[in-house]
């Protein structure tokens, strides 16, 4: 789609004199990032989409350079998916069908072109899959780089999937492995880490820090099944110990985690044995989603959901939301990411 | 509301050791910004709301500090209140009635939580009288100061206002003076200029540049009027002039605009009269609107809607879009703010 701009091959990305976005003006960049909105949503001051079906699901993330990416560990385009991954993974995570997304990109004016196309390429290739559009943003100028992304979701009303709803006697899934995308970010910045790991394995666990994907494929399991639909559960970006406590916390129930059930991949316990649990409960960025169901339905998810794994059970009503492991300690949030 | 919270009071800015957000972490400034949310909102990976009666309308709009605010031009209350403005400014101009709002914030560590509670204050204060509640945000630290914010409205199918409606025979009418925005931040900048005003002239400058309003005032007028609705038009954010030749050129039509009859306060016309055209074209963020309908439409909203002038007329197809001014010069973009 973009074979005719000189500018936007990804080999130029190392061009010692890239072309810079100062250079093309606000109308220029405008025209190049237009390209991936729908032609009815350019052009006034905001896009006008249907209406969802049910209920109307919004989030909003925001990624800083330096701080969520860097050129170091993330290229333009890893940039752009892991936005918007973050975004569908919220959307995801209420049991939502995404439909729209926005995006506020603030850029220094020596920014490559080729740098802001590869970002939106990489949003596009995220989101495009699940039939969600790139409907509308705003540019402007910043000392630093920084994507705040809000997608619009549906969801019929009474099926969202809220943190609040565990109740004792759930089964506590997740969806895939956790701790990849910790090791993933420790390659990149450390590259003499791991000198152990085979090609592939470094390759894993850097995509899974790169290229994150949001759960969506759990959607269309859920909408088989008939009302009324109980699913607590929220995403693991924050650390599955922050899920698993927020979810508890936020219920008011106990629970007790088997340790050794969490899914760690062959990849991580190979290259980094020392740190592989620790990584996996508070790592975060994994982007699975922690789910606390009723043990049929929970079995249902268990045998149609790939990836998708017991880790333990709610094993009681409890105003503290205390989660065991299964070493007769209780489990803590210290290490989670505090932004602050 | 707040008045139980000690570093709440606005005085509290001006403390030489202000309580820094690092100081309360992530947790503590969630609680603090949650209670501007209402409570349903509050807890999960995304916020669930009613879906709009027609059609979705969305908007995004960032602020950066340095470039849209600093400390010098704008406290935290008008920072808020700008940057809600901007957004529910760029509804209006869709003929959109404002539904809600999603906060995405990038902050120093250092930020006073005082300056963090009042953003909130504006923020409120603007949307509250629209109806419009902030239902979700994110949190990040970062370098440098930006709000990115995202608002959700509604309209009814086929009555958006849109850019490209214009047809020839229409008037032009814009929705109340322009240049007092501009006006505002020179004399913020440069308090030393405009020695000859008055105290209230001074004010009502300043405040045009903090708090402009957005001309919400059109719908409930819009929907007295029955199918068809034909309104084109846009708000004046980034100045009239450009605002002119976008309608212009997005319908394929020409204008021409009396000069002399384009609206410029009395007090702007005292304090910066050799100024004061110009920067009624061209300074930008006076947030009224720009409407172009056919004589009976545009004469209902000169009789009904508060400050509404008459400039101009269109007066015949042109794929160039030109707005001809009444000293028979074509108006030019060319000093509109551009970002890169």
């Amino acid at each position: 789609m973009f074979s005719g701009l000189s500018h936007s091959s990804p080999q130029q990305s190392s061009d010692p004199f890239p072309l810079e976005i100062s250079a093309i003006g606000e109308a220029g960049l405008l025209q190049i990032v237009q390209r991936y909105c729908p032609d009815q949503v350019v052009g006034d001051d905001a896009a006008v989409l249907a209406a969802p079906k049910g209920q109307l699901v919004v989030t909003t993330d925001v990624l800083v350079e330096g701080v969520h990416f860097s050129d170091l560990t993330t290229p333009a385009h890893a940039v752009g998916w892991r936005a918007v991954a973050a975004n569908l993974s919220d959307l995801a995570a209420m049991g939502s069908r995404p439909l729209a997304l926005l995006v506020g990109l603030g850029l220094p004016g020596s920014t490559p072109v080729a740098w802001v196309e590869e970002l939106y390429r990489g949003m596009q290739a995220c989101c495009a899959p699940w039939g969600a559009e790139l409907v509308g943003g705003d540019l402007c100028r910043s000392p630093q780089r920084f994507v705040a992304i809000t997608a619009l979701g549906s969801v019929q009303p009474g099926r969202a999937i809220e943190r609040k709803r565990a109740q004792p006697g759930d089964w506590l899934i997740v969806t895939g492995p956790h701790g990849d995308a910790r090791a993933g970010l420790e390659l990149l910045l450390h590259p003499e880490q791991g000198s152990s790991a085979a090609a592939a394995e470094r390759e894993q666990l850097i995509r899974a820090h790169q290229y994150p994907r949001p759960r969506l494929d759990l959607l269309p399991l859920l909408e088989r099944i008939p009302d009324p639909l109980r699913l607590a559960g929220m995403d693991t970006s924050d650390g599955l110990a922050d899920a698993l406590v927020q979810v508890c916390q936020t219920s008011g129930v106990e629970a007790r985690i088997e340790a050794e059930r969490i899914p760690i991949s062959a990849a991580l316990q190979h290259v980094f044995p020392g740190q592989a649990l620790e990584w996996a409960l508070y790592g975060g960025e994994d982007f699975e989603l922690l789910l606390s169901a009723e043990p049929a339905l929970a079995q249902r998810l268990l045998e149609q959901l790939p990836g998708a794994t017991w880790i333990g059970e709610v094993t009681g009503w409890d105003p503290q939301g205390t989660v065991w492991l299964s070493d007769g300690q209780p489990l803590s949030r210290q290490h989670a990411f505090q932004h602050f």
